[in-house]
Order: C-alpha cells, then structure tokens, then sequence
C-alpha cells in the first residue's frame, strides 16, 4: 500500500471562520478534500479524470475530525493526506492539520470511500487507479 | 409578468456567521436562492422538477447585493422574492431580506438569470413554465 | 441527564449540492449544529444567549459523520438531535438525518464539546445551563 | 490613488461546485475576499492585523459580480484585485477571475466598502492605512 504522504498548504479564509474568532469546524472536512485532490495529484492522476473519464466516484462513507488546537483568519495551514487503508472498494484516507507557522498540529482526521458509480452503487476500483493506491 | 412576492424564512447558522460576528455577506447569495426555490414552489412547480425533467436550469448571469444591517446568529430572516423582469431568455429575481423580530429591512439584490440546457446552451424557457413567471 | 430527542426540520439548498448531484458532505457538519441550537431553544434556553450573556461556549472537539444515503437539493431532512453523553466540562450531541417524505436514515453522527470561555480556556458549565443536560 | 493590481490563484475546491457541475456562483464573494486580502499584503499591511490592532473593519456595504463563463472543479483561478475607488471612508474594490489555463475571462466584481470599527460605526480609515489605497 502506498505510504506517500503528501502536504499542501492553503490559508484560511475570511469566510471560512465564526463568530467565535477561528476557523468553523465544518471547514476541515472541505480541506480533508483539498488534500485528497492533491494527494492523487502527486501520486499521479487526478481525481477530476477519474470522474469525468471513467466514471469512478470516491464516495465519503465516514468522516471523523478531532480538533486539538483553533485555526485563525489568514493562518496558513498545511494539511498532509495519506492513505489509511486500502482496498479496491474502500479506502481510508489520513489527515494531519498543522499552522505553518508554528509547526502546532491542529487537527487529526480520517474519512472513508467507497468506490462507486455516478449512480451510488458499488465498484471495484481499476487497476488503472488501484495502482497508486497499492504504491 | 407576475407580480407574486413570495416569503420565505431561515434561521441565520452558526455556519453562516463569521468573526465580525454578523452573518457573512456570501450566504445572502445562498438565501436568495432559497428564496427562488420557494417562489417557484409558491408559484405552481419546483425548480428541481424543472432540472431534472426538463433539462432546463436558470444560470446565474449577474447578482447584487445591498447590505444595509447585519444579521447576526439566531436571527429569523424573512427572505421577500419577486420576479422583477421577465424574458423567455433572461429572468430577473428581485429580493428583500428583513429581520423577522424588527421587519428591519437588511439588505436587498437582484439575480439576473439566463435558461439554458445542461451544458449551458441557451434555450427558450418551455411554455410549461413560462406561464408561471408571465402570471 | 435529559433523555430529550429534539427534531428540527430543513431542507437541502441548491448551495448544499456538489457536482456528485447530491448534499456535500461537510454540510452535515452545520446540519448538527442547527440541530444542537434547536435542542437548546426546546430544552429551555438559547445558545446565543448562554455565549453573549454568559462568555459560555461549545467548543467542538471531536466531529464523526457516517453517510448512510445521499441527501439532494429540495429533500426535506429532520434531524435528531440528544445528548449522548453529559459531564460539566464535556458534552457529547448525537445525531439522526431522516429524509423527511421516505423516512430513510440519511446518516447518523456524533460531537463532542469542551465547555470554554471566549479565549478557550476550559470552564464548568454553569448550573443554570447544566439543569437543562441532567434533564 | 493606488492602482496597482494584486493576483492571487486558488484550485476551485470539489466543496464549491454545485449540481450543475459549476462553481456555485456564492463563491465567487469568497473568492473576491481571498483577493482583497492579498491585495493588502502586496501593499504592505495585513488586513488582519488592521481588524486586531487598530479595530478598524472594511464592512462589506455592496457586492456584484457578472459571471461570464463557469469555473469548474480543479480548475486554476487567477483572482485580479485593484482599487476602484477610495475615499477614507468608502473603498471599492474591483475583480475579475481568470481561468490560469486558457486565460478566459470568468467573471468580473466589485464590493464596496464602508470604514467601521467593531460595533459597526462609521471610521475614517486611519493614516497609517490610507496611505496604501493612495499608492
């Protein structure tokens, strides 16, 4: 199985923060995102091709975060995503949320996929993708 | 054309608020999209029947927003939706947004919309439909 | 400690979907919360008030999701709200999201909830507030 | 009067689209605010620091956007900022959104501006940040 950990960073928006001063805790799961799209990124496809050309959805089964420590407006943030856990019709991607600046871990998270259809029902993923997942 | 102003009301959300401490001034985009569901419902169909059976969508081509006083968490909203120009190619939405509590009036917009199919092609608004807006 | 089940009612918005055709999902996250504040409102008082009178908050600390079926644009969902779990410093919500017209188990999930003051610092619940969680 | 014009990218996240396969056109405020702030640190401030260290805020007053063609998932953005006008104390920014890869033009904006501090009342933006929007 692969075991790539992959980091991007992004800052966080105006937007995407409370009245309570930080980041909404729905947010992370949106960045979780981000670092799923980067991590096929870097480990060699892309998520929109596999939708648009193949038909194959990565459907969010389970999402979990655990918040250790509050993001502010205009942090920069860095999110690293590996896999978890792979099997050709369910995978557990891994996430780490840290301030860039402090090195602080603020977030811990874990999301579950089936492999679907555009219709929602089941698939086995294709060895054209499996591949990256098996490293 | 029709003159129906149809009401619509939301709780502003925790989500909704950012750390001015006011809802932040994306969601009234989002509201005012609530507020055309619900005129079109109000009006004799739905929006999503129009989507799915039809493949007609009504695309965003321009919206406005005038903020005049916030609304803050836990706010009741009454959203007042019209239809302020009508062409069976281009239809304009106008809004109001009021505070429920004190009839404050907090802002007001305008959603300009082009029909189009699917893939973003012009159409004609049917016939079905067209009766709706031409009251 | 309150055995309280309290329903709130919503339905999906246009802004909720994701180009999947269904409710993205990071909104179940804020659909918690709509359900917590409405727990609050029935159970006897207002979260607004506990945070704006009292310097009181619900810091989220853990977040779970599971994606039992697709929620999509109009569905009207109910969402079950109760506590799972009641300790002064901590709190633990639990959720049910039904499809309203189907009664189909859309997801269940689950937060849990340090009580703070405005600055993070832990705090107990205070009496007046902890009447309402030992029911 | 400033007329620099400060870019700024971002990848249009699989959160943002809607089941019409677009960005939802809300977004494109958000986006508008990802720009500002960084029109404000190309300058030389952070508009961060001018919430907490001076308690001056650039409450949104107005916002518009013409959306001209859609942006779509894993797209590449380039959001361009510029000051459309400035008086001390009414601001109005200007947008327009590119898409990186094919240099279309996607939508064009403006928000406008009041000074206020954190209660909402009317400032006259301090000299230590006028400065910038004078160029």
């Amino acid at each position: 199985m692969s075991n790539q950990t992959v980091e991007t960073s992004l800052r966080v928006r105006y937007a995407e923060t409370d009245q309570m001063g930080i980041a909404y805790h729905a947010n992370y799961l949106a960045w979780f995102e981000v670092g799923r799209t980067e991590w096929c990124r870097a480990t060699g496809f892309t998520y929109r091709d596999m939708e648009q050309h193949e038909g194959i959805y990565l459907m969010v089964a389970d999402a979990q975060c655990r918040y250790k420590a509050p993001a502010r407006y205009d942090d920069v943030l860095i999110i690293k995503t590996k896999v978890n856990s792979f099997k050709k019709r369910l995978i557990v991607f891994g996430y780490e949320v840290l301030n860039r600046a402090s090195g602080q871990l603020l977030a811990t998270g874990e999301t579950t996929h089936t492999v679907t259809d555009a219709e929602g029902h089941l698939r086995s993923l294709p060895e054209k993708y499996s591949k990256f997942f098996e490293g």
